[in-house]
């Protein structure tokens, strides 16, 4: 009988290992037909239609549309913005045949739909009445990186790109904090991961944005992983793409510009800030399959009737709950195969527990064991689930706290940095500081800045310049 | 004051002009920057995903889970099975660049994905335990067409595929025919349009299937549009693609494939069914605004409290609904462009009205007006909605009975087919037969096959030969 699942590497043996191996064991993708582009299997797509269904609900409370434009841009409308096209250009897949023909112009599979959203909107806006312009897309994008990893950096992934238009550069810059809060809210309602948010660095921020902000989580390898980016563009592109509008004045205006996204890229901050040596370990709130129901000696009296009748009632109770009733595996191998896909509660019913009228949860979360009422069961699993999300937080906060660390020299921010985890300086925010920083660390990044301002008079130690910011540093993905 | 959108084309002047105003007009979508690529706007989105919300709960009770796969497909595998690739070579949109670099092999932009669907069963299946694979892909293709026509023919649409593999014939072919029902459900319950449903001839079949079934409606200009499939592959993809697994007996089996598959085309179905010459006509339940209220003279004392009153109160009973308070618009430029836009309920707030405790509503399916007492309507507004919906129906299922004739001869049947609709006549089934059909009638082919049997000894009126099926004919899209 297979008890545990041995074809995993241990976490902390070779975390990237482990990692690759949850992705793949646990059936959330399987590497696709072409080099870096993957299948995103049904249990990794469920948990990414649970933020999409979490995100729909909150854009749509500040007035977001959902639209979808074209998967490819001209490449003469690709190369118009100049700071935007030099983040890009490197990594673009580009089809030159249609049809059996050569293509009079290349078309780009877009990267990133800036350019397409700035000519629609050139062709489409007219009016100030037309303002706000709240749009967002879910669709794929293809980068033509060299090295991959799934969900975290792929030739293809899925994500959401919000790009609005806005009159006042007061409402964009309200417009790119608010979905910051949604993306932040995002963590802790949803995955249970503590965010650090805040902007950008200068040298950090997005190719052609005036301001860019962030959600950074860490993971359990000490790495910082960027989960979700809104910028601020003000006009830039709205004047590289000739987007205008009559204003109240009658005037022609250019529209200020945001975008906001964030991608499959959650999936693997869930793996990489939950999972264990056993697996995955899901938050409740995107588990497709919040409860498994493990009959035990099935064949025997009652054991398959009350199984049947529990899932009958967690399934009308709204819980994702599924029996597994396979007489072809044993109950252990069953057990494993739920652990390693990070299912939240097994319950098992068995004649002995039957007879006392008696259930025994199992929580994913710690592996501890719990007996409950047959007949309490219903009732109590929304509670439990709740009370697991707030403790995988509450981990995860714990974890998030204890490894950030202070430091106010060079030398110390170094040191710190190799126990992984954040480090936290005041610094002067120049990109020649900066690139000094990543050298001396061996590539840590300034990851974003936090709300606290420098104590007046604090230097920054690369530099010894007044320092204007305290920052997060680390190692990241 | 505009009272009525003087630049749309009429219906029954130029119903193709006609159809590409209404699209535009009442912003479903807009030219991308690529010819014959589109740009979903939001109102033409919102529309989609409410048939995305109907399928996916009517795909998961039959244990359907959505996956997502590659946007490419190298060349090499793309050209395995060859019907299908004859099928979609000329219409291919090809990468050859990546990176900076010539590929190694071209990519194709996914057309339909039978191709990466095969190659992941190939993967990913090992057992009959693993059996049926029930899967789906919400996604855009490619197809690289020449002429191109907003939702009806397009370079790049959205659509649901579904791929899946069963143990047995028996099986497939009972999925084929249950998703075929959904869609003709879809039509029923949603769009208020409906179907014939059957399976296509041999001719008209899918490049790859042994058998296609599909639902087909009438548009008001006389012409029929293919609006789902549904294929039955048996087992020629498993061949191609070595698509095998362990079964029941420990030998190793080919399973049986199906795919079905409904796209943004549906889009062009409900406008061209249901749409007036004063624009879109929207089914309800798929309305993206289902009420509009328009305050008239709203600085007059209480308009405005009594209009936002009953929007809060429609919006917490789950109506779509919106409050125009836009005061540099006149009510009569509102009422022009609601009604573009085809919302099925105009509701009308001003003093008079308001002095006597009502309000008018405006139904856009006939342009009737009904007062009610302002306190009735929230309670009313449900069932007015779901008449409307079923009054939509029966004036589409009438028409198209009226327009469904039967003919007996060839000569009948062209002259029938003149003033558009459906013709059914008994017929032999042979592809010969099918293009003499075509040739004489100018372009009509062979849309489904009825549910009825030929009586006994009815010949074929093209060949002379035995009859075996009856078979509705028609122009189409």
């Amino acid at each position: 009988m297979k008890m545990k699942n041995e074809a995993i590497t241990g976490r902390d043996v070779d975390f990237a290992q482990w990692y690759t191996d949850v992705c793949r064991k646990a059936e959330l993708m399987d590497y696709g037909s072409v080099k870096g582009f993957i299948d995103y299997l049904p249990y990794g797509y469920a948990i990414w239609e649970e933020i999409q269904a979490y995100l729909n609900v909150r854009f749509k409370e500040f007035g977001t549309q959902n639209v979808y434009l074209p998967t490819v841009i001209p490449m003469s409308l690709f190369n118009k913005e100049k700071e935007h096209v030099e983040g890009f250009a490197p990594e673009i897949l580009v089809c030159t045949v249609g049809g059996g023909k050569k293509l009079d112009e290349p078309l780009v599979i877009r990267p990133t739909s800036e350019v397409l959203f700035s000519d629609m909107y050139r062709r489409t806006l007219s009016s100030y009445r037309d303002l706000p312009k709240i749009y967002n897309q879910w669709c794929s994008v293809v980068r033509w990186e060299k090295t991959t990893r799934p969900f975290l950096r792929g030739a293809e992934f899925l994500w959401q790109e919000g790009h609005c238009l806005f009159e006042t550069a007061e409402d964009a810059e309200k417009n790119t904090l608010q979905v910051l809060d949604v993306y932040y809210e995002l963590g802790k309602d949803l995955l249970a991961i503590p965010f650090l948010k805040g902007r950008k660095t200068q040298h950090e921020k997005f190719a052609g944005a005036m301001d860019t902000y962030t959600v950074e989580a860490l993971m359990h390898d000490g790495k910082a992983l960027q989960c979700g980016t809104s910028h601020y563009f003000g006009t830039g592109f709205s004047e590289a793409y000739e987007i205008s509008y009559q204003g109240r004045a009658n005037k022609l205006e250019r529209p200020y510009y945001t975008t906001w996204g964030v991608s499959t890229r959650l999936l693997g901050a869930i793996i990489m800030v939950h999972g264990d040596d056993n697996g995955l370990v899901l938050p409740p709130k995107v588990a497709p399959i919040q409860v498994v129901i493990v009959p035990v000696r099935q064949k025997e009296n009652g054991v398959m009737e009350a199984s049947q009748k529990l899932y009958e009632e967690l399934k009308k109770k709204g819980i994702r709950v599924k029996l597994d009733a396979d007489d072809t595996r044993t109950p252990g191998w069953k057990f494993s195969e739920y652990e390693m896909k990070g299912v939240p509660l097994r319950i098992e019913i068995g004649p002995r527990d039957l007879e006392n009228k008696l259930a025994t949860i199992s929580y994913r979360v710690d592996g501890s064991k719990h007996t409950y009422p047959l007949d309490e069961i219903t009732e109590k699993v929304p509670a439990i689930l709740e009370d697991i999300h707030q403790r995988m937080y509450q981990r995860a906060q714990n974890s998030l706290q204890e490894r950030t660390k202070e430091a106010h020299s060079l030398e110390e921010l170094n040191e710190l940095l190799k126990d992984g985890g954040f480090v936290k300086m005041a610094f002067c925010e120049k990109e020649e500081c900066e690139l000094k920083i990543k050298e001396l660390t061996g590539g840590a990044t300034a990851r974003c800045i936090a709300e606290e301002k420098p104590a007046p008079g604090t230097k920054c130690p690369v530099c010894g310049e007044e320092a204007t910011i305290v920052c997060y540093f680390a190692k990241a993905y």
